[in-house]
């Protein structure tokens, strides 16, 4: 049971084994429509930090960082908050998606974003992999993104 | 009208206006289920070198490049194909999108992959990211992702 099951409106998902999966928030984090993830009351250099620390912990290599406020400012002269985006990837589970589709590198690595609030602190959300490969409509591929989502999950759990 | 609207079976997709969109492959590409590609009788090199240079030629910027095969032998130690993933990212869009969903960086950028067919021939595909984004739920982020679909067609056709 994991609280990636919350669903857009509208939207469907499948479910292994034909079980429907219900949503279940975690005690420490927030279910957000299309991910999981926590504001905590630290600054976003600190946050970035503790979310590179965390997915390397549970055995994520970090595959791109991508800083989205430079990238706005260098290319349209906007400022915008504090933003990283961060490809999470556990090689062995990757591998076994790509010998289930050849194509599923259109929906790797797993992104973890971490952005400044408005009031200074940090919030940092993982994607929700269980929805995002539904769209390829394989249900082979329920079995890895469900465990990156449990993994993810203990990451942003632990922050 | 694009070919874009292929969908996997059993997924749903919002459309813009109530109105259905109706699959219509596109003549020189082929529609895959949540990517948009084609396989070209060109090595791997030269496919990864035209896919870089039209991405460019259409306005996107490459974030990101993934060498997975690489990847999978350092950590792994398996031997895989040829097959890079590249992170594509048309600023002005992902800013449009930012504005309306600050968690879309968990979709972002859109992955556009070129892998080595066992034939030696090429295969280069863009991620549908009207698809994609349907995950949100936000029928306003339709706009920025057929806009983004429309360019990435672009691309792949004239490859």
């Amino acid at each position: 049971m994991l609280p990636w099951s919350s669903r857009p409106h509208g939207a469907v998902r499948f479910v292994a084994g034909g079980t429907s999966i219900k949503p279940q928030p975690s005690p420490s984090g927030h279910a957000a429509r299309y991910g999981y993830g926590r504001t905590l009351d630290v600054p976003f250099p600190r946050a970035l930090e503790r979310t590179r620390a965390g997915l390397q912990g549970e055995g994520f290599g970090v595959l791109f960082e991508i800083d989205l406020a430079g990238k706005l400012q260098e290319k349209l002269g906007v400022d915008f908050r504090n933003y990283v985006i961060l490809g999470a990837c556990s090689p062995p589970v990757a591998h076994r998606a790509l010998l289930e589709d050849l194509d599923i590198g259109l929906l790797l690595p797993c992104n973890v974003v971490v952005y400044e609030e408005n009031d200074g602190r940090s919030t940092i959300k993982a994607i929700d992999a269980q929805q995002m490969m539904s769209i390829t409509g394989n249900p082979k591929l329920e079995s890895p993104a469900s465990e990156v989502n449990e993994r993810l999950r203990k990451v942003i759990d632990g922050l």
